[in-house]
């Protein structure tokens, strides 16, 4: 399989403020055709950085790709330093000049002299042409490598690759293609892989990375095979296998959300949902009413921040509180049922816990989160406690919450089949 | 001035829909104590380029910083790479072991033998320790250059990196220094420009950026002096004088957040907010509550997503949904009103709007929000179209309606003054 790097080149990508993004557009079209990115590096407009970073670069890969410093101005670095990077002289195209006269006559106006930089070319390259900008690109062969230089706007760097980039591409790639999946999954990023790993590591033409992400493991799963069908098919066979394995825990075979998730099966069995939040202040409902066409099935939410909120609002008698606190199970579970009556809904969820940074006990430290759930088959609740700052503690118990209902919503389908 | 390089670890950031913003943050913390960035990498899970990526850093650079792949699984990398780039062992740590065994029976779970590897560090690095998560961090001094190893989570890094890293690297910070300011202003990034590039452009030592995001333009100014103070007062006087310039719009001058600023007027004011919430769903409930020790103000939210829990639960007459739709100047100000008298709290926001993609008609386009307020000054609405998709239309929509009640309190205060 061909393999490619990419090199961004901008002082401005080394900034707080911005990152290169064009190398995201150029992995999919690499990867479409079957070709790895396996390295990207930033450099800003430091040309002994930059000569090197390209030297390096096609000593390692198949295919090395710039992107930016093709300008006009004194920063613009790019055409020197690949020129120096391979070894070659920078040659001046006299039809580059000219075109670039026209151009600027066609919009009125004289070609600045500083414009002239931008008819060297690498010894040996093509000129890769540039309808919606000044720049035109390069693609030089080094040794059986491949260099292409393109400049750094996305409008023209698109269909320059597009155009000039990928026909000639096509040859190298030879037969490979690449298809995703994207599995979910509940639990931690360690017990996932203790029995996921002896399942992906079985497939060798596909790689498998698995990523936590605030609440949940995502298991990326990319193969490699000669057709897009046969991609595809084992792309599926895998993300069967490690399905099956992993059971339960696993809610979302094409990298769907929870809360699409949960959207989904109240949709399909026609129920209706509402929820009583504290700790999370909102965010379940938020999470929920951000999937288009939520209207079907959530009813109403209520933010009980305050004791005396969920007393009147939730119908939470106020001796649950004055014995168990407004954090405990008893409470978690009279919010869910006064939700539940108030509104007429099938399910009701509630939360309550600490998010902290304040608020924690030694019996309820900060993290400590109850859920409560009453619907069809009953009342019930279930205390987690919950690592990280105010900020994951709130998402995580979001997560957990919607995933009570998940889990309940999917085992009222089997009981119902 | 002192240079630095940043190595982001992981496959998923290859792919084309991820890229490394982890390097934003550090950047902007080591570019205040006068560090410059001067390459970025980005390598997937694979040693051998990974290894050659950290000694290149480490010959070109004085700090090199890695982030991820610390994590418990086979394709977590870093740490046996970035030891062989060093020439280093790798040493078990028996004390990082028994703290994760403590961390999982925290959570009433035993620790996975898998996670054992996370106790190896490179010989002679110091320990980092991680509050936030299993990976602990290195710092290794190299023949006078320095190694300096994170977890890829920003929630994990970043504080590892403000507690322990930050207060060595300063020693080795140069003679310049950096202060920053961020201002964050309501408008379009243009308009904002109009008024702001006159007076920035004039600061020769200051780099300034205005960057869009979401629904505010931000502000950043970075001064560079040969003393903090000097940098602190330069960075000072331009946001003053943007802030004059630009004046009400202007809702916060050191990066707070609206929430955040529209806590801390109710606080100073000894005042409580209730919300409901349509189109938004829970999510000005949930920024709102995302501020440690917003129970100190804020009382209850709805979700009124239904008519009917508009009516039932706010006390909208039911004639005015069906003379102006649940989507009206009347409807947000009976929801407010609704609220407040629910609740008893000083103020009360509402929100009802199209957010898309369904459900626009003529008259009212997908992105017509009302936005309703009832305080002590009376009741009032406002009616906004927003551009976006649903997750813009509703995070503008929460922008605005706080907003509103910025300026709602800022004038209260101006008069009882």
């Amino acid at each position: 399989m061909a393999v490619a790097e990419i090199i961004a080149i901008g002082s401005e990508l080394l900034t707080p403020e911005r990152t290169d993004t064009n190398s995201l557009w150029l992995t999919g079209q690499l990867n479409a055709i079957g070709i790895e990115v396996r390295m990207k590096t930033i450099v800003g407009d430091d040309g002994e950085r930059l000569q090197e970073a390209v030297s390096d670069a096609l000593r390692r890969s198949d295919v090395v790709i710039t992107t930016g410093g093709l300008g006009p101005t004194a920063d613009d670095i790019t055409r020197e330093f690949t020129a120096k990077a391979v070894g070659r002289e920078l040659v001046y195209h006299t039809e580059i000049e000219e075109h670039l006269r026209e151009r600027f006559r066609g919009w009125g106006r004289q070609m600045p002299e500083i414009n002239k930089r931008q008819a060297y070319v690498i010894d040996g390259a093509d000129v890769l042409p540039n309808p919606n900008g000044s720049a035109v690109g390069m693609l030089a062969a080094i040794e059986g490598k491949m260099l292409i230089v393109l400049p750094g706007p996305p409008r023209e760097n698109q269909p320059m690759f597009a155009e000039h980039v990928l026909p000639r591409l096509k040859n190298i790639a030879g037969e490979f293609h690449v298809r995703r999946r994207v599995l979910r999954v509940i639990g931690g990023e360690s017990a996932v892989d203790e029995i996921a790993a002896p399942i992906y590591t079985r497939y060798e033409n596909v790689e498998t990375s698995i990523l936590f992400n605030k609440s949940e493991v995502e298991i990326h799963v990319a193969a490699k095979a000669g057709s897009e069908t046969e991609a595809q098919a084992t792309a599926d066979k895998l993300s069967d296998e490690l399905t099956s394995a992993l059971g339960d825990n696993v809610f979302s075979t094409n990298g769907e959300t929870m809360e699409e998730v949960v959207g989904e099966l109240l949709k399909q069995r026609n129920e209706t949902l509402a929820i009583a939040e504290s700790c999370t202040g909102g965010l379940i409902g938020s999470r929920i009413t951000n999937v288009a066409g939520s209207s079907d099935y959530f009813l109403e939410g209520c933010v009980t921040y305050s004791n005396e909120a969920k007393i009147h609002t939730l119908n939470v008698a106020r001796e649950i509180i004055d014995e168990h606190g407004a954090v405990s199970a008893e409470c978690a579970e009279a919010m869910a049922t006064g939700m539940r009556e108030r509104v007429g809904s099938t399910h009701a969820l509630s939360v309550t816990g600490i998010a902290g940074p304040g608020g924690g006990s030694d019996e309820k430290p900060v993290g400590t989160v109850f859920i409560g759930y009453a619907g069809p088959a009953g009342v019930r609740s279930t205390r987690i406690n919950l690592p990280g700052d105010r900020y994951l503690i709130r998402w995580r118990a979001s997560q957990a919450a919607l995933d009570l209902l998940r889990r309940q919503l999917r085992r009222d389908t089997h009981q119902s089949r």
